[in-house]
């Protein structure tokens, strides 16, 4: 008889108990101890479901690469161009830079990973060839989906379309975009494409808009006529978002209202800088709602760690959150929120589901967002993957 | 022969060096090692002056006191009065809460503390007392300024203004004020007793100032009135200002001309929550600028940590500073920018300095600030007040 016993563990912060894992599910839930399994004992620490990063650039970081000035000028465009330079002037490697975010992911409890990876004409597929070889090397280790994302752009580009197709067969689960005003100049031709690939492949999307006031409202328009015409419901997610932030309050209702009713999904980093989407107006209009990192140490910017619960904490204070509800439901967001997303299945704390599991010692969920400590233990599949901060996999 | 050589640490990240401390003070930088010395080697961690909280409630937080869940309304006047009533029904203890907040100040490397503490009719000097015998009890641990803060208002509670006095006649360092209009509806009664009772006592001024937009403006161009009229130049704080945060540009680079000309300085939380300041207008207009948690876990919010390396990340991230230089900019904003607004002497890196300093592993002063690694070293007047991220002192 195997399986390994959580003994006196708090799902979600509530009264003690045990859960049984067997075969990389839990088992059952409940004061039993059975004989003949391998004993953890939690000592009452909170267990949640694994974090759920849905929206990184595993291709991207320098993390373990010794600290390179940042050396990117201040527009998008520049951003862009120097990462281009970069990523061969550094040998920024996309598979050994994934697998040293895996590991970072995993010591802080992130156990499934929504991966943007770079398609264009200099790199061509060597990113997300990259990455897919991580996503196989460590698929016991986290769940990982893959967006071809034309971050150079896709009409600006001639050739990059080609070479989004041929990623999306090639196993990319999800079809990127980017700012089809801002960076393609031509919103209708990019955005056809994008859906056009989406219909052909039977993939959802996933399109990052940082597009501001009534550029990105418009863009955001075009994509929900999209997916209405398109029956892609429930299969559209637009990253950032920044335009829902605008102050045109009147306008951003009229937009969460249709993006509840096509279903669209909204990925945001809860951004201290600028204007973002309010997280309690999405979750009154229903709207699902999931968080992500974005650049972690990269040629962007210097921040970022895929340390989800540190997300939570920006998500309240960028949306004011003090209630312990609302702390809550920026914790929710970092783990149901981005399983809505991603549409893992058997994903949560409840018998049947994938034993996906963090240890975090803390008396309630608002103190573990807002002291956040070290993850005590992170199970993937019933295995651990990391114990007190420090992942238990080895990458270059 | 006595002293204590600090071996192989990196000054605000450049070359490696040494650091003789004898009495207290900095003796000496450079590659000397004398004998008869205790040596403390560095490995090459980086060395920073000790951090400045320059705007912090040390009388009020609930840290150690078990998880509470937060109580309070959404407006300002719920949280006073919320707090009003809390203080004695949980037993918020000011004595016992600041000291607990001194040494989570000192475990991450924090060495001098701004405190407001409320003054009002219900507490009267009770919170003053206590902050200020922690003050006394760990004067070796961390320099405290204390505002006399009249949290409930002062022209609608009668009595304050005479205990505010009785506070600054009995040791508080600092004359504190809280929105004019919006708290005491009559900004010109408690701008003009705030700065009677500074010329009184001869003592600098601290105003939070939350009122925004065209409201916030008006009461910063009564406080600027004043500073100048009273020949108050350089002894005038604003706390969080965030009517320097609206979008009335033209205004707001109006006012901060003549913060500059009155040498007003600004201390922010940089939240990201709401408009606020951008540092690196006020860096160019030459605007002193100082940063501090605010609250730390108490019954306004449950964020808030006293770690003013986590606070330079929120200031990089609300000012989207991603160069080294500006990264660097705002961990200065939380060391010199602090000692620049307490008027700290002999603050600093440097020969006769006093040896208060903070070493952290870390590549970069940019690194750091990203990483945010435990505090490998702290000195207090070099002596370690705490190591490895633990304080080294002993609290209730
Ligand atoms: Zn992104
Ligand atoms: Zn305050």
């Amino acid at each position: 008889m195997s399986g390994l016993l959580l003994k006196n563990i708090r799902p979600f912060g509530g009264a003690a108990t045990n859960i049984l894992i067997r075969d990389g599910r839990i088992a059952s839930i409940g004061s039993g101890e059975p004989e003949n399994v391998k004993v953890e004992d939690g000592n009452g620490a909170i267990a949640i479901p694994g974090f759920v990063e849905a929206h990184a650039h595993l291709d991207k970081s320098l993390w373990g690469m010794g600290w390179h000035a940042h050396q990117a000028g201040p527009t998008l465009e520049d951003k862009i161009s120097t990462e281009r330079r970069l990523r061969r002037e550094l040998d920024i490697d996309p598979r050994r830079q994934s697998a040293r975010q895996v590991a970072l992911a995993a010591s802080h409890g992130t156990t499934a990973i929504r991966s943007h990876v770079d398609v264009d004409t200099d790199q061509k597929l060597w990113c997300f060839e990259g990455v897919a070889e991580t996503r196989q090397h460590f698929r016991d280790v986290v769940d990982m989906e893959i967006v071809a994302f034309p971050q150079s752009g896709m009409m600006i580009r001639p050739g990059t379309l080609e070479l989004m197709d041929a990623a999306l067969a090639a196993g990319a689960d999800v079809v990127g975009g980017l700012d089809p005003c801002g960076i393609d100049r031509d919103p209708k031709g990019q955005l056809d494409a994008v859906f056009g690939l989406a219909e052909k492949h039977g993939k959802p999307i996933d399109i990052h808009l940082h597009e501001p006031d009534a550029l990105g409202a418009f863009s955001l328009e075009l994509i929900i006529e999209r997916t209405r015409a398109l029956g892609m419901r429930g299969k559209v997610t637009v990253s950032h978002a920044f335009c829902l932030g605008m102050t045109d309050r009147l306008r951003v209702n009229a937009l969460v209202e249709q993006l509840a009713r096509e279903d669209i999904a909204i990925a945001t980093t809860a951004p201290a800088g600028w204007p973002a989407p309010a997280a309690d107006e999405l979750r009154r209009a229903g709207v699902r709602l999931c968080a992500g990192s974005d650049g972690i140490r990269d040629t962007w910017g210097p921040y970022g760690n895929l340390d989800m619960l540190e997300r939570a904490l920006f998500i309240g204070l960028r949306n004011n959150f003090r209630n312990d509800s609302d702390v809550e439901y920026a914790l929710h967001v970092c783990t149901q929120g981005g399983a809505d997303v991603l549409k893992l299945e058997s994903y949560g704390l409840h018998e049947g589901a994938h034993a996906d599991l963090v240890l975090i010692d803390a008396e309630t969920i608002p103190e573990a967002v807002a002291a956040r400590p070290k993850r005590k233990l992170v199970l993937k599949r019933g295995q651990p993957i990391a114990r007190d901060g420090q992942a238990l996999i080895t990458v270059e």
